[in-house]
């Protein structure tokens, strides 16, 4: 019987120390907004971007003349280009452009997982083209959920479960016991992810701050084959 | 309108510190098996309980005459009473007792939440009692799952969607996106727990060490109206 790969999730970058191996690759997820956007950004023709986790280190980026995305909390930074919309990054001007980012969760959760094999970056906006690479990559899968500071968030679980489903559906991958509730959980959602999303305490806050129309844009699947992965400390497009 | 008590989830202990708040009552989970085993004691006449995170500790117990189990990676350790397993706090000479115990979760997950306003114990076997209680508080709730290593399991996730969905019943709770995640997970699998959690990675571990026997008692709902509260160093009988 052929041995099967393991898929896992890990559901907050405090928790990537106790999951980590050496062998892995790990899949960053910040579905509202930081992956979203970076998937965005190569889709329209960004060259290269730079997760950095500190203002401090965006801020000398700046100093530096590089143009630099900055968000907390859900706001773009004063004195930075923009924020975590994905709808910045869609801009004729970044075309071929090296673009730095830094944000509340997403740039956290690369920081947290650097050392690894490999970093990939998913979202909903590039599930199929992620999926099919994983799929042929005959290694283990962590799935690492960027969360709400350091808390489990539900859209980076739903979409945790959604590629935990296309990966166990190929036959080859066997699930870690939270891989298996994510599907779960995403099995209840899918009929309509973004309602369900509705009831996550990020949505909320993204639509109290009149950013619905950035929570749809992020719901939407297979807007682009890119696949943002990290070498060094560029991120730059695998296919 | 009323403002209503929330009820979310912690994962992990290793995240209780980013769920911590001052005034929360803390329910610790751990039902394969400290704290199915830590009910069942109480409703069979243990007086109190001193839950302890080292072997160091427990120890230190043994060598004061202390009755004490402890167990590591599901086995019971050599040189003290027993380990986890509920079957071995029946036992008529345990009556009326303290009994020092240290598991490789669930101590661990008292432990990190020691210094909460109230924990409480919480497993399949006492879950009616533990819910009307937690409903009568008018305080809100953590559920704090032990996990495996800090990591993710199946079985104290799903027992705090069950919960989750008590309580919320009620209609005096809201959720937070781990409690609403659970809950939907615990709908999924509340047909059958038993059969769901065949799939986790513990009640594998725990079959393969020929434990059925303690999982299916485990997976038993209202064994006892006990709940286990910390006072101090002791757990004591609430109710």
């Amino acid at each position: 019987m052929e041995k099967k790969l393991t898929v896992d999730v890990c559901l907050s970058p405090q928790l990537y120390p106790v999951y980590h191996k050496d062998d892995h690759i790990v899949v960053v997820i910040d579905v509202l907004r930081a992956t979203s956007a970076i998937c965005t950004a190569f889709e329209h023709g960004v060259e290269k971007m730079i997760p950095v986790a500190t203002i401090e280190e965006a801020t000398e980026y700046k100093k530096q003349g590089f143009i630099v995305g900055a968000e907390r909390n859900g706001f773009a930074i004063e004195g930075f280009d923009f924020g975590n919309s994905p709808y910045s990054y869609i801009n004729e001007a970044l075309k071929g452009q090296t673009v730095v980012i830094s944000t509340t969760n997403g740039t956290q959760a690369i920081e947290a997982a650097r050392h690894s094999y490999k970093i990939v970056v998913g979202a909903f906006t590039n599930i199929s083209a992620l999926c099919e690479w994983l799929a042929s990559q005959q290694r283990n899968v962590l799935l690492l959920c960027s969360g709400w500071k350091n808390r489990f968030n539900l859209e980076d679980s739903l979409f945790a479960g959604a590629v935990t489903e296309r990966l166990v559906g190929t036959g080859h991958f066997r699930t870690g016991d939270a891989a298996l509730a994510m599907a779960s959980l995403y099995s209840v959602a899918k009929k309509n992810p973004y309602r369900f999303l509705h009831n996550s305490s990020h949505a909320e806050r993204l639509a109290a701050m009149g950013l619905k129309a950035d929570i749809k844009y992020c719901m939407q699947t297979d807007l682009t084959k890119a696949i943002p992965v990290l070498e060094g400390k560029h991120l730059i497009r695998l296919s």
